[in-house]
């Protein structure tokens, strides 16, 4: 048996929004290799080895995955959302640099409906203009880079997404981001939080920035700081096509 | 009979990268709404009335398909991709505000796999770190606002995700950009050219900046220019997590 690793994204949540090339990857597969409440999400069945490991153990995961495959079998990692968006593939190309006997290895990767995208489908079309995605996560990077980033980003006039604003561990830098962004003389500009969108706990609120508090957000929240143009109509907000 | 606007996303290409809830609505819709070559992606059946239309016609289309809503047709109006991202979501909503009484009509959005989302996937993990998406169209914005977010995105070193980058009425402005990432300091960045994901006519390319040539890309090509920690391994190109 020739052994193969496929990285794969679940979408956000509601397995409606799983793609078919996912699913089929699942029948296929011979062990599922993630964090757990996402290996949860996989429905078991005989011939398929589940194998959920904790928080922050991004690149140990990997390496099992891709030790399994080079053992030839047929392993799936998932992430939610998209697996190329802050999420588990790039810690899979990480292990997979350091052993060089594994480069040969058959690999493929199924992108995901990522959180932006399902955040923004249910506040209407925030993301119709230019946009950029941060991780506010500094597990990885340091502070002072996401505050340029920021900045350039609110000079830019881009919609903002924002993952990963706020944990148990990280209490204060969201508030941070948001003094930051009103200094940037975004304060009048619509903000969006969706949390958990496509599951039984989904919440979407929407305000402006200088309405916006820093517990609004928690780790399951994407925030989207919407470009100046953005307008509401009815229920709904929406960047316009054309800028002058 | 109560009419409904539902707008959809069919992803890249290939129907097994379009989501579930996508062919559920095609199952439930009597009329299809849509630039013509989308339109021919939808499987017809009786009763399933198809409009297709030509490009740039989008708030047109967006009007006919709120029209057929509120006369008590279910309507799907559909984008390749995400319809959110540089398509029809931000058309349908300009549509709307025009027209007070169709604020009350029932609206869905449904995301689906956008190309920068299926472009990485095929390249490893460019978009792994921070990331922007740029439309390199001048039909609905001012030049100087698209050199000025170039700028201050290679500024950020994000990733850049760029849409629409050269047709045949815009044959030199892609040139014009690849000049401009060069003079901001990105010559030995990678960058990906990623056409017609998912399809027959697929073809990646990857190389670093200053060897790309504008006629690299057409009107289905999605372009990105890595962010400058970017690394190669095997085939495959991925965004460090961590970053100094």
């Amino acid at each position: 048996m020739t052994g193969s690793l496929t990285i794969a994204g679940l979408g956000p949540g509601d397995p409606e929004m799983t793609t078919p090339e996912v699913f089929a990857a699942f029948a296929d597969a011979t062990d599922i290799v993630g964090y757990a409440p996402y290996v949860a999400r996989v429905v078991p069945r005989v011939g398929l080895t589940l194998h959920p490991s904790g928080n922050r153990v991004e690149v140990e995961r990997a390496r099992q995955a891709l030790w399994l495959a080079s053992e030839g079998r047929r392993v799936v990692v998932i992430s939610s959302g998209d697996p190329g968006v802050f999420a588990m593939a790039s810690a899979v190309f990480e292990a997979l640099e350091a052993v060089p006997q594994w480069h040969e290895l058959e690999i493929h990767v199924l992108p995901g409906i990522t959180a932006m995208l399902a955040a923004a489908a249910r506040i209407g079309a925030p993301l119709g203009h230019d946009f950029c995605a941060i991780n506010l996560s500094d597990n990885l990077k340091p502070w002072p880079l996401i505050e340029k980033r920021l900045r350039l980003a609110a000079e830019a006039d881009f919609a903002i997404a924002m993952y990963n604003p706020r944990s148990a561990n990280r209490p204060d830098g969201f508030a941070r981001v948001l003094e930051l962004l009103g200094e940037a003389g975004c304060g009048d500009r619509l903000m969006a939080f969706a949390r958990a969108v496509s599951t039984p706990d989904e919440q979407i609120r929407m305000i402006k920035l200088r309405e916006a508090r820093p517990d609004m957000a928690d780790m399951r929240t994407l925030v989207i700081l919407c470009n100046s143009a953005t307008r509401r109509v009815g229920r709904w907000i929406y960047a316009p096509r054309q800028v002058r």
